[in-house]
Order: structure tokens, then sequence, then C-alpha cells
């Protein structure tokens, strides 16, 4: 079923000036704090078991829970974002300290594979007793992540291989034979690393172990829920069941009978990317529908003009439809971050530029928000509207966003591509270059431009000889209106096919193709079922969703109206936050001075002439406290 | 300093309809069902001590924590509640189940004059150990809340005599003087009952003892907080302090240093009310100026315009200027229930409309929207905004709204009047009869109206024999513009003196005033920083705020907007919802039938004609699951 791949990240040099920055970021600044803090709250110090040892001091939260469950985790995915790093420039250190957590890590094993520093250290006793709550499949996956994408940067496979032991003893355990456990993990993850592993090590066990868990997941078909079997082992109490749901983890029935976007929006979006990896692997329809239902429920009711997901905190995920509220949206990095991955998954499985577009608005706003202009502080939840307490922080209680936002950002690279037999398809702009194996030969791709804050894209292409016809895929984002395009320098006409367009030819060393997608800047309206955005709009330029950041405005930026017939111009600032494109306008502002005592009145409050300076949402919250705001009264 | 006393409930027969109706449903609904909830939740049957017995199945929360500990307060409240009930009408089954209840505490009171059930069933060894998160001493004042309305209502004294030992003994327990702790209670309420215990009996000793209460709260002028002394007794963890802050409490500082209103809304308020009362009695300055900088501090900045107060569900309470969330509102029944107790103390102190406008508005609308039409069903937080999921309850795990709805709809008659030596002051309309003492004699009044439907109000006056010249004192409504006035059909200047028409003469029998207050329908709007308001208006009639109900309303009434031209109209129906004026005006609704699949576009949606109904926002919610608006776009 799958026509298209993915380039690895590891294929693809990032070349242009936005992304360039950024991996320039996340690997002098990110990558070493994050290290550091790793090592600063005992995170690493927990990979070394010592059961004779008083417990490490560890971080509880108001309702006496601990996060050190999941730490395996942040360890894990540390070392997948520094591995994606590698491959955009070496570092002696950075490899160093891998390999040391590499030596923890096969000291820590026990002898028949088990490997969750938790329980080894806590409670070896209580091994996969609690799936439901424990992480414990959920930290197998994001270390196995780690240990893939370090072999894919470097070729070593010390730690890939204990993580393959851990593996083959979680095939052991689990699964519908006798003497196995029918189990499968209350956060998902482990499914799709177990993809990348059979990607990696072409061992069909893996992917078996893959299919097994997202079959299983939600089966009561002649069983009895898997995580009733547990909580009656455990002699649980109701109100030991958290979040008293099975829709919080996905598994109140069958994937594939599954067609609302439910619960904890960060393993939902992980369990629908794995999904649509075996969908793809297996061929298999049931799947694919099922993803193609949930796709459609999330991006056409649940979606914050962001791309972020998931806006509550109190089950850290979905509530129903058209419920995004702004002040107070959760719409956690990681949940973003996992809709990149499943767009990419759903753009191989179908070359639809819908997913693409969802991809670059995630990946460019909600996502990128997550990670400061300094690379060392950090959103867990990202507010749309704020009174401006809302800022960023070094280090959380739960860290999971902090390197899944540098794993995305290290990793861009790998999301710029895709190829078929006979067809080249480039997702996004910025500027990046490959050499893609085509229509029986290669092509060498080099993309150039100052993506996203112009449109103007050229791509010159050097097939080598003997390398056939092939369709080249531009992708003409939705957003991009009245786009041109030129091959060597004659206008060919822009007729899309499903948001990409397509030209098939023999191409030549020297062929170049020149497309111009133009960015005005816009406003959005929310569909009118969204509560929180009636009478508001929002203001997009290309790929770029913009908000307004006290300290760029006048009058406070809670009281500002953009009325509806009010111009909107665009300018690249090149000394102002690193050199960003803002958009200015006329507004208004009511006005407070006559206000008098009362907290409310009959009269309106008058309004004043002022303008507005909006910049990108990703980028806001870099200058301290600064009341902000997306949507923007019209 | 206190110029005027209020009138006390059981002084004051209210014979207007809309009052009547709602104690006669509290009385054959609210007060029996309200005692059959009590003992189905065990709460009556935890009265009964029985050391050797297991625990009583007890409620528990998701984070495992359980209401136990607060529900002598639910039994003393009842109790409170009944007894005011007793003065609208005898009801002996009534009076059985409040002497059952008493003979219940006097068996359990310990022989030292301790009263809490919780402590001396499950941890006798633990008294007064947790002073800041353990309610003994707010359960001892709701205990005794009741105890001296049952005295009020019936003249029995036996509850009162058990409560009067509970409170020797905690007055020997707790102050200044050698081997006494010098605590304080983590919920306020005590002091304010320990008020009323003196107006009660007259003994000096129980004003004291709340003198103490107030004056130590904060206290860290040479000895360490009170919280910190406890917390570090009990050996707790950091993680134990709950929510971390002595603001919650309002005990960051002496209370005459407050000037913000902070941390969990009713304890705040039942401590400003406390401190409003000790500032009448005392004469004491620094304490009304506190109250006053207090007042203002919550009235402009941090009341909703239902007159609700703390918008946070986090901590139950206070968090920022003009930070007034409507869907998430939280707004506690209690917290604007407190407010009426706050506001009529205020007014005793000071004789200023603004004070009897704000008890109005948070009696009307957020208090009253508290007890459900059928009497037997309640809301705990109310929203200003809703999608149809809030609705009400008929009982709760926390049921401290339940029974404090119903003592103030209970005793709702003595908020009608005050007086003083030469005056005497209306406060409220609404239809009710009082003789007063005033000016060497008496007079009878009997207020009759329609009220809130109608602003025709007419005052007929009897003084006795040889009463002297009085000022009678009618309070003008903020909202009330053109007011008009007549004494015995000629008409009269309204000329206002602090909210109040003010009009001294020698009453005589048969003397009428007649006073007519404008209802029109009106829009309100919020002061510009109020965010959540901005570019909306919430519609009053008279002292009812409304909303729209989407049962009564053609279009979704999350899209509906009301431009700032259309008239509004109101009108009685008399068969609807028992009888209300609604208000109707001409609107817009924004429609979704072209907006295609996308969660945003570019386009707004097209607006259709349309109207709306709106019903008073008390009685929302008595329909089923109904989404709900107060403010709607303009």
């Amino acid at each position: 079923m799958r026509t298209y791949s993915s380039v690895d990240f590891s294929k693809v040099k990032i070349t242009g000036p936005f992304w360039h920055e950024r991996l320039d970021t996340v690997m002098e600044s990110t990558i070493p704090t994050q290290y550091d803090q790793l090592e600063k709250h005992n995170i690493l110090d927990s990979l070394t078991i010592r059961p004779e040892a008083p417990p490490l001091t560890i971080p509880k939260n108001r309702h006496n829970f601990t996060t050190q469950i999941f730490w395996d985790s942040d360890v894990g995915k540390w070392v997948e974002a520094a591995s994606y790093g590698l491959s955009h420039r070496r570092d002696e250190k950075v490899e160093a300290q891998i390999e040391d957590i590499t030596d923890k890590l096969k000291k820590a094993q026990a002898p028949d594979g088990y490997l969750n520093c938790w329980y080894l250290q806590r409670e070896p006793e209580n091994r996969w007793t609690n799936l439901r709550d424990n992480h414990e499949l959920y930290n197998a996956g994001h270390l196995l992540e780690g240990a893939v994408a370090y072999y894919r940067a470097t070729g070593r496979d010390r730690l890939l291989k204990i993580m393959m032991r851990y593996m083959d003893h979680i095939a052991e355990t689990f699964g519908t034979g006798e003497g196995q456990r029918r189990g499968y993990p209350g956060h998902e993850e482990i499914e799709l690393a177990l993809v990348k592993l059979y990607h990696a090590t072409g061992e069909k066990k893996y992917l078996d172990l893959a299919t097994y868990f997202v079959d299983e997941r939600g089966n009561t078909d002649g069983v009895e829920h898997y995580f009733e079997i547990e909580r009656e082992e455990r002699g649980d109490t109701p109100e030991m069941f958290f979040q008293g749901t099975h829709e919080y983890s996905q598994s109140h029935k069958p994937v594939r009978e599954q067609d609302k976007v439910v619960g904890h929006a960060v393993r939902a979006i992980y369990l629908y990317t794995a999904m649509a990896d075996l969908a793809a692997e297996h061929d298999d329809d049931g799947l694919k529908s099922a993803c193609e239902a949930l796709w459609k429920d999330v991006t056409e009711t649940r979606m914050y003009v962001t791309g972020g997901f998931g806006p509550s905190e109190r089950n850290e995920g979905f509530t129903k439809d058209y419920d995004l509220p702004n002040e107070t949206a959760y719409a956690e990095t990681c949940a973003s971050v996992a809709m990149v991955f499943w767009a990419a998954r759903m753009l191989n499985l179908d070359l639809d530029g819908h997913y693409a577009d969802i991809l670059e608005l995630a990946l460019y706003n909600n996502s990128l928000a997550g990670l400061s202009k300094d690379g060392a502080h950090y959103f867990y939840d990202n507010k749309l509207d704020s009174d401006g307490s809302h800022s960023r922080w070094a280090w959380h209680f739960c860290p999971c966003c902090t390197m899944n936002v540098s794993r995305l950002v290290a990793s861009v690279a790998g999301y710029f591509y895709g190829v078929a037999e006979t067809e080249v398809a480039v997702h996004l702009y910025g500027g990046a270059e490959t050499t893609l194996p085509v229509a029986g030969g290669k092509v060498h791709l080099k993309e150039t431009s100052n993506y996203p804050w112009d449109g103007d894209i050229r791509i010159d292409l050097a097939p080598e000889e003997g390398t056939g016809p092939f369709t080249l895929s531009l992708r003409i984002p939705s957003w991009a209106k009245d786009a041109t395009a030129k091959v060597n320098g004659e206008a060919v006409e822009v007729k899309t096919e499903r948001g990409y367009l397509k030209m098939n030819r023999t191409w030549s060393k020297g062929d170049a193709v020149e497309l111009s997608l133009p960015m005005p800047a816009e406003r959005l309206r929310a569909h009118p079922d969204v509560r929180a955005d009636a009478g508001k709009v929002a203001l997009r330029r290309g790929p770029l969703v913009y908000c307004i950041e006290q300290k760029d405005n006048e009058q406070p930026v809670n009281r500002v109206r953009l009325p509806g017939d009010t111009a909107l111009s665009s300018s690249f600032r090149p000394d102002f936050l690193g050199g960003i494109t803002v958009i200015e306008g006329k507004a208004k502002a009511e006005q407070a001075a006559d206000w008098g005592k009362a907290l409310y009145r009959t009269e309106p409050a008058p309004e004043a002439d002022t303008s507005i300076t909006a910049v990108p949402y990703y980028i806001w919250a870099n200058r301290g406290p600064n009341p902000m705001a997306v949507w923007i009264r019209e």
C-alpha cells in the first residue's frame, strides 16, 4: 500500500538559514544543557542500579506523584535527539556521553534482558504488573528509538543490541501464546519504535511484536480487558484508577473501531503513528481507514490554529469537538511533535498535500514554540492567549517535551522529501540538499530558499547518468494562492493534484525549477462552533501563525481590535529576534481612562486608534513575561 | 461605629411571591431531601462515635482525599437552614430531626467539651494538630451557627449549651495566655459564628475569642507563623502543603495589613465578614479600613457580573485582577452566599447603597443559581458559559454549597431591613412585613411589590402611638435610572444620599410611599481589561442578570451576536418556568453550512438574522443539559 518512503534524516543536509540556525542551536545549546539537566536531576545516575543503596532524591508533584518511572524515556529521547544532531555535525563529547549511557544500561540490564531502571532499583518483584500506568513499555520504546537513531547516525550497534535483547524479552513475555500475557502499553510508543527497529534490522519478529501490541489493544472479544485483569491482580481500589477510563489510553475499543480521537493526546497520536506504519507494512485497509477517520476527526474538530492538540490539562488530552480554549490551552509540545510523526506516515501512505499542510503547521508553530531561541528553555503547554504569567522553564517536573522538541528539530531533515519508484516529492521547503534513488538511478536535488520568510524557491536537479524519467512533485501548500512555477525559466501552469504540482519528464543535469508561493499576511477565522474564537481572527503568513506580544505593541494586547477592513503588511526585520518577518496593521484599542470604579457598566469603552505588530507564534516568550494573543477581536 | 443593625430573619415576614415561592420550596423540598442525603451518605451516622467499630464508608476523590473531616459542618448548616425555615413555618418533623441531632452531639461530646466527630472517631490523639487543613474550628463554627439559629427560631437552648461548652473548651485551648496555643482556623468561619453567639447570649468571652482569632491570624511579629509551628510538630514533608501558600488561608499577613483578596474565596469572605462584625463591635478603624480596601479590591477587579467570586478551581479562589474566565468560572455558590453575609455587615457599618447593590447582585444571581427550581438540585461552581455539559447535581462529593444556599434562602428575610435609632432603611424589595423599634416607638412596615419582575413598590407605614419622627431610607439601586417616588400620592424628588432616598418626617398610620424603579432591559459591558468579556455584552434587567439558554433559542447560542443597535424588549411570561420575565431582541448568528471541512479558513462565516430569548441567570439549567451564555458577542 505504501507508495512513498520518507528520506532518512541522515541522508538530507539542511542548508537554509531557518533550520540551520535551529540545528546549530540544538547542538550548541540544547543537547549539552539537557545532558547537564539529566545529570543534575539524578536521571543519569538512576541508570546505575544499586539495590542496597537508599533511593535517589526524586521530584514529586503536589499529589505525591513522582516522574521517576518515566526517566528511562528521558534518557532514550536525549540519545535520540543527540544522535540526529550527530548527522548535522559530529561531536566527540556527545558520542562519549552516549557511550557512557550505553555502559550504564549494559550493566543495568537483567540477565533475562529486562531493562527498566525504576523497577530494577525499586521493586524488581513488580515487573509488568501495571502496564496501564507505569510506563515500562513506553520507556522501552524510547530507549529503543534512541538506540536506532544512534545506530543510524554512527553505525555503532552496541546500544542497539542491548535494546534488541530487551525487545526479545518483551516478545517472550507478551503475546497470545501459551504462558504469555496479553498485555499492551498504557502509554503507546513502543509500537512505532519497533517498526523502526524492524526497518533498521530487517528482523520481522519486531514488526510482529508491534503488530501484536496494536491488534490486541482494547480487545475484549472473548477476553477480559487487559487493564482490568492487571488491576484485579494488583488488588487496586477504584480510586487508584486515576483517570477512571480506558479512553484515556485509547484502549476503550479495538483500534480498528476507533473513529474519535480520545484521551491523552500524546498517547493517542503515537498510537495513530504506529497504526499508519502498520497499515503500510501490511497493506491493512482496516488500519488505514481507522487512521483516516481519526485524522479527519482531529483536524476538522480538535486542532488549534497553531497545530496544537489536546486542550485539557486534566487528561493532558482531548475533550470534545470544537473545544479549543485559548488561555487554558494545554496543546502539549509532545502532542504536536507526535502529529508531525503521524502526518509523515500518512503522507507516505497517500500523497495528499493535506497531510503535509498539517505536518508543516504542527512543525513550524506549536512544536517549534516548545523550544526557546536560546535552545535551553521550553514550553510544555502552549497557550494561545496569555496575561504574561505563562513563561518558559529551563527544566520541568515532567521533562518529556524537552527532548521531544529537540529530537524533532534535530531530525527535521527527515521530513523534507519522499520518494517512490519513479517520483520524488518535496514536502517542505527551506534549503535542503539530498541525493535520492529514483527511476533506476539517482538524482541530486538542491532546494534553495529563504523559506518560511520568503516563498521564492529554486530546485536544482542533477540526475546521474542513466536515471529514467520521473515525476518531480512539489507541494503547493493550501495557504498558497496564485502560486507560479517555471522550469528552466519557462512558466508552467500550476495545476495541482491533491496539493502537489507534478512534473514528469526526463530530467537533465542543470535543470532548475523555480516556484513562487505568495505569502500575503492573512486573517484566519475559526469554524463558528469554536466558542473561544468567535468574533476573532488569527494572523497567518505562509506556514507561520502569528501572535501579538505586549512588548511590540503600545496598547494592552487584550484591548486590541483589528477592524475587518484594515490592511495588513509584512516586512522582514533582519535585526529583530534573529531576523523575522513581522505583520503590521492599523487597529483600535478600548480605553479605560474614563471607565470609573465599577467593573461593569452600560456604556461601551471608547476606542482609540493604534497599530499592531505581530510576530511568529513560535518565537513568542523569548523576552521575559509578556502578555500575548493569537486570536484578536475583529 | 455601627449605626445600623440588621433585622433578624425571625422578625420579618416574607409575603411577596418571588421569595415566598423559594421559601416554600426550601421547606417542602430542600430541607427534607437534604436530610435524606445526609442520612444516605452516612453523615448523620458519623455523629455517633463508635471507636471500636470499623470506619464508615466514606467518599474519596481521585486524589484519595476524603471530605468526612467536613461532615460536622454539613450537619451544622443543615440545622441552621432548617431553623431559619422554622420561622417561615413550623414543622414538627424537622424539629424532631434537630432534636435527634442534638442527642447525638450530646453523646459524642468529650468530657472536656471537645466535639469534632472525625477526630473523636478516627484519631482522638491528634486533636488540634492540623488547624491549617483539617477544619476542626470551621466545623465548630458551623455547628455553632446552627445552634444559634435553632435557639433564635425556637427558643430552645439545648444545642446551644452543647456548643457553648465546646466554645469554652476552644477558648481555653487557644489564646496568647500561658499554656495556650496561638492557633487560628485554616478555614475561617468560627469567628463570625462566635459574634452571633455573643449577640445571642451577651457573653463577652465569645466576642473576645472571635477577636483573638482575627487578631492573631497571620501574626509573625515575634512568633513563628502558627501553621509553620504546627507543620514542624507534625513532621510534614513539603509536598503535604497542598496549596503551598499561606495566601490560600489569608494568613500570609495580619488581617489589618491585607488589601488584596487572595486565596480560597469562601475562607476569605467569611474572614472579611467577621472583620466587619468586629469593626462594628470594637469601633475598630483598622479593621474597617482593611474591610473597605478588600471590598474595593474584590468588587472593582475580581467579581463576576453575576456576583460570583473566585474564578479558579485550582485554589477554589482568587487569582488576579480582571481574571474572570466564563467557561471555566468556579464562582462557588458558597462564595457568593458569603458575599451576602459580608455586604450586610458593611451596610450596617456604613449605609451606602453600593454595599446593598452587591448584596442584591450576589443574592439574586450567583447565589440563587445554586439552588434548582425543584429545590433538590444544586450548583457548586457557577459557569457563565457552558456547552451543555455543566448540569445540576442532587448531591456532591463536597456538599458545602448545598446547605449554604438553603440557609441563605431560608434567612433572606433578614436582609431586607436595617434600623438605627431614628432611621429605618429598606435595602431589598419583594414583599416583606415587619414591625421595627425606632424613634422611641415602633413602626409597622408593609412593603408590597412584585419585585424583581416589577419595580413598582408600595410601602405602608403604621407607627404606633408615640413614635417620634424618623427617616425612612429607601434604597435606589444603582441600576435604577429615573426612579420616581410619591408620598401619599404626592410626587417627591428622588434625590439620593449614597444610594438611599431619605425621607424624614413624623409618619402617621396610613402613610404610604410609592416607589417606581424603571427596569428596562440593558446591556452591560465589562472593564476593558476583563479579557474574557472583550467585545461582549451581558443583559440585565433590574437586579437580575440574564443568559441565553439553548432551549429558548433557535440558533446555537455560541454563534449568536447581538448587534449594538438592536432594541431589547422584556415581557413577563406567567406560564414559563414558574413565571419569569424574559428579554428578547433581534440578533445575528454565524452559519456553518458552507464552511467546508477545514477548521480554519480565511473567509468569515455568513450571518443570518435570528432573535434571542434570554432568561434570568438564576433559573438556568432547570431543563436538562442546555448550552448557555451570559456574555454575548456584540
